[in-house]
């Protein structure tokens, strides 16, 4: 049996046969991270890293696309052990190398150049000046406190292989920078899809594909639109929400 | 009267009261400058200006949304003669100024930082190795013959005041290359919008907008979605290209 700590539950994991620890206490996984998770290149197998991981939701669901070994980062260690317990709920432990650790030196333990597929869903916020969120591990999770977007794309840059992948999701604003900042590492970005909350909206969210020494062309993916003119899930959310439930809790 | 040369018709600019000149021996306008003229954002008067005007319908169209006076430049001397004679033809005479010039040199004769605003529709595509188009004035407005990306985003740059916009329409494809130039040049990057043929299709174009010397911070608007369900022009288009007149023609 894999221990819960105080404050902590299991909650299904959508429709994929997944169990994953969660606690109000600590930041809970987002639709950000599930989009990222079905958004990115991965290889059949081979080797995948997760930075930001958190309680490790995107290594979770990145095992049911590749037979890949993933790894998944995080700074925190409260999130990094539930990481680790969350990877052993599922069986996955022999798969999913969870721990603790900082982007920016993460490369010393690990190695230049040693992964296919880099994914991250890094904090999107600037470090506040003063209505910081007093809880650290949502500060921590929202705010650039640990790591700023260089950072975080330069880890990126290190750890990914000549062809390799590396994608991430963060907020559409800040698109100039990311753009600005892949290229800088040699991570031309090559595949790139908005997420709106409705038709009509300005974008929310980026999700954005880049390759390491990739050649200069980019891909813009039909736009993800998330809820429709009912108030509801698209379909593509649905889906990956309710599965086959989507019809009864729906109609 | 204003003259016509051999070839040349009168067409009506789509729902406006305005007139244009083409020439099927010559680029007519497309759906990408009808976009642009819309998509920018111009002063309410002051100077604004067009690169790449071809027979001047962006200006043209520019003249219903702005008192300003309006330039266009033109390389290529046919092109920029129907320009000057599609100002006349329309009574613009006066706040249309359309002229052939070179936009790499054109700052000598114009000044610097003389300009509200400035739009441009350059030519999209590589200087081709073989199947170069072999009409010179189609080629000249298809391929980067006689300016390259670089080129026009330099232009802009110098021909626009601080604070002032440039505007682009574009094959979504080169996005990563415009904004890492717009950057450089100091064009900041603060509205963008994609166009679909359909939804569920990537983006064909972008149209994208930015302010010299501006504060990083990009906002994505709704994505433009051309044809529906039933291969017909959105409301949007139908109500730019056929107006009060869709209703008849599409029901």
């Amino acid at each position: 049996m894999v221990p819960l700590r105080p404050t902590e539950r299991i909650d299904d994991l959508l429709t994929y046969d997944l169990k994953i620890i969660q606690s109000e206490e600590v930041f809970s996984f987002s639709m950000d991270a599930v989009l990222l998770g079905r958004f990115c290149s991965l290889p059949p197998k081979g080797r995948v890293i997760d930075l930001c991981t958190g309680n490790g939701v995107v290594p979770l669901l990145l095992s049911t696309r590749t037979k890949a070994d993933i790894w998944g980062v995080e700074i925190q260690e409260r999130l990094a052990d539930m990481a680790v317990r969350n990877a052993l709920l599922n069986d996955l432990g022999e798969r999913l190398h969870m721990i603790q650790g900082d982007l920016k030196t993460i490369h010393e333990t690990l190695g230049h150049g040693q992964f296919d597929a880099v994914t991250v869903n890094p904090p999107y916020l600037p470090v506040p000046s003063g209505e910081q969120n007093v809880n650290e591990h949502f500060a921590a999770a929202r705010h650039e406190i640990h790591c700023k977007l260089e950072d975080v794309i330069a880890a990126c840059a290190k750890l990914v292989k000549a062809g390799g992948k590396v994608a991430m999701v963060h907020r559409a604003t800040r698109l100039v920078d990311i753009i600005s900042l892949m290229r800088q590492y040699r991570l031309e970005p090559k595949r790139i899809r908005y997420v709106h909350a409705r038709a009509g909206e300005e974008a929310m969210m980026v999700l954005i594909e880049g390759m390491k020494d990739g050649k200069p062309e980019i891909r813009t993916l039909p736009p993800l639109i998330v809820y429709d003119e009912n108030q509801e899930y698209c379909k593509e959310l649905k889906d990956i929400y309710y599965g086959g439930r989507a019809s009864l809790e729906f109609s």
